[in-house]
């Protein structure tokens, strides 16, 4: 019998129900694999606050630093979502200096530190788990580290935020408005109260960094990439494209060529017979991964909540003792060079004048920026002005940026401009 | 650097695949894990047939035992697919028995033979991994390896066999008709020249198989179970459903009540939006699993072809020397009690006599049976008869062979009779 010494830092409701799976499993673990698990300290902020699970027989400290540097604890599982960056990023440095194995779960963290802390926990020979950043019960990771080898992946896309896309499909599917999505998003526990990192994307870029680590040992610089917002998408958008046979879904989509990055972090024009996203509704996650043997390979489930996540930290912790010594880093991090959003396609909403050559301004305007009017359809002549969508492509990329300003230089109210994606 | 001795057996389209991975990766192998990977011996029916790959280097030889049992050989790898499990099934046994590590890729020998292969495995210290047997290029027994640690699953099903699901997908896409379309998967090389195994959905029952072991460590007594075939399906059953909202996958389900199990295997009628078989077409596959933590996961990808089935085959030889130590089997694989096919509801296409009368008459046949009329609807009438569809439930099963007994005493025309999933 091997006694294994566990900390877990936060117990909120992930940590929870972490603890809870490892005390409901240890006979198990005991008779099955000989490995005695034992939670030796849970860092709590407040020692004081009322939990989802009874702390009365659980080993609670408000000294994170304890968990980190006990002698008796060797696999540190962090559950610090709600707190920063700044808390949890030295609290994980730590133990992976100290030589532990790290189950994480903090995305923020991993994205802005990632590559040092893989670096890190393969000198000090620690072992960093990460599954649950990315993808809540999705094993991305685990699917990574043990296939794969050798592969080029050339593609990674799918839907990597449940609370943007059950706000896109709240307004897809049911015809609610966004405000009122976002609402039902919050009172299911879906959103918070400050929801922007959520429906801004930011969220999302984070997990794509952290899947551009695991999947490609890669990473880009999170700073020159703004992501794209939902906010500004309206119903009638996704009435008009369903018409088409598209929708829009959150997605990230990220493309190599060479040492170059093409992504998309944001909405995203979908085909519904096509884009393996286009089915994955609600608070549903999709990872899609095209490697040069595997061809395309998809992976969908629950992208949050406290079951799938917790669960996916306890298989990392099971997988730390049992199989992996390391942390998967075959050749050492390799930053992108060049990293250029996919804007090859676009759709386009406009509010135009009702008045005579309107049309035909804007088509001259298009030809002059050398883009193709692939469709173009009307809706909703009323007063003095009706919507107009227009889905353009171009061989290489459009630049948003002229073609914003040359629509406003004409007085056209372009009310949203979203990437199609082509493949 | 540690030297590992590799026998393969068989030399098709994967055997030749996977040789060619081996020997283009092993010097990265070498040098990053200290490995070296040797191809010792390769068995080949035939010494003087021309393969896919050039032989000229290749220690071929026309004695499978002497792979099998060669000293220096510590990893086989099966890929004999084409031959029958009487060939195969004592190879892997006797590789079992002498404590190999063995990378499977034959369905029907791990179906038939799998509890007994397992337990050897076990009893011998050898390992067993077959990732290639279901799935194609979706890893799914590593998946199931390295998560859900101590959970219920539930439910799996899914869709197994890229033969008929690309007959399915070319009627109903293509509006092919069901000639037409095997014709076409025979002449891509997606059917066999006697494609049975493949469209009466035996293939998909030794897969199911594989997955109830594999996922559940149960299994059911295959002798027992009869899949259903897709032959019989018209191109206006793919018609009419898809008018309603529905299309026909060719599907596995499981679905586990305690210690029986109720299942589908063959054609089903299945949500458009609803189903996530729905969106997977042509000869592309998807795994289902449900877990008590981790809800409905979902993995779709290539069903077949060599790049994906070699590449899952690489993935498990890596894996059994980097990490894998035993094949799992937690508590030992215990049969299935009660068997019973899932038929709460019917999907049925039948040819009706146009005469008064007719319509009530099969009303009241199924109102004796207690089976409840959820749909009806009427085409084509020309002549003397037209067709009818009906979507019918009971809260329970309902009795096939009672229903068809009445109809056909009646002189009704049975066309179609298939399972409709309701969750």
């Amino acid at each position: 019998m091997k006694t294994v010494g566990i900390g877990i830092l936060g117990l909120g409701t992930i940590g929870a129900e972490l603890a809870r799976i490892i005390l409901e499993n240890a006979p198990r673990i005991r008779e099955y694999y000989g490995l005695d698990l034992v939670i030796r300290k849970i860092y709590v902020r407040d020692l004081h606050k009322k939990r989802a699970i009874d702390t009365g027989s659980l080993p609670l400290t408000d000294q994170a630093d304890e968990v980190v540097s006990s002698d008796n604890i060797q696999v540190i599982c962090e559950c610090m979502g709600g707190s920063g960056t700044e808390v949890t990023y030295p609290l994980v440095k730590k133990a992976l200096e100290l030589g532990k194995r790290v189950v994480m779960s903090s995305k923020k963290v991993l994205a802005h530190h990632g590559m040092e802390l893989l670096e890190l926990s393969r000198k000090n020979k620690a072992v960093l788990c990460y599954d649950a950043t990315v993808g809540g019960g999705i094993p991305i990771e685990k699917v990574v580290e043990n296939s794969f080898y050798y592969q080029q992946i050339s593609k990674i896309s799918g839907i990597l935020n449940g609370t943007s896309n059950f706000i896109c499909s709240s307004m897809s599917l049911k015809h609610q408005s966004f405000n009122d999505a976002l609402k039902e998003a919050q009172k299911r526990g879906y959103a918070e109260n400050d929801p922007s990192d959520d429906i801004d994307s930011y969220d999302a870029l984070y997990k794509a960094e952290v899947l551009a680590l695991c999947c490609m040992e890669r990473i880009f610089d999170l700073a020159s990439v703004t992501p794209r917002t939902i906010r500004g998408i309206r119903n009638i958008d996704f009435d008009l494209l369903a018409d088409e046979g598209y929708t829009i879904k959150p997605i990230i989509s990220m493309e190599i060529k060479g040492d170059d990055l093409s992504y998309i972090f944001g909405p995203a024009v979908v085909s519904i017979t096509e884009n393996p996203c286009s089915g994955i509704d609600y608070n549903n996650n999709i990872i899609t991964v095209v490697g040069s043997r595997s061809g395309e390979l998809s992976f969908s489930g629950q992208g949050a909540g406290k079951g799938p996540t917790a669960s996916v930290m306890f298989d990392d912790l099971l997988n730390t003792l049992l199989y992996r010594n390391s942390s998967v880093l075959y050749n050492g991090v390799k930053p992108f060079q060049k990293l250029s959003e996919d804007n090859r396609a676009l759709y386009i909403h406009l509010k135009v004048d009702d008045k005579p050559g309107e049309i035909a301004e804007i088509a001259s305007i298009l030809s002059r920026l050398e883009i193709n009017i692939d469709k173009f359809v009307t809706r909703g002549k009323t007063g003095g002005s009706y919507d107009a969508f227009l889905f353009i492509s171009k061989t290489d990329n459009i630049d948003r940026e002229s073609l914003t300003k040359a629509l406003k230089k004409h007085h056209v109210r372009i009310l949203s401009m979203i990437p199609i994606v082509l493949d």
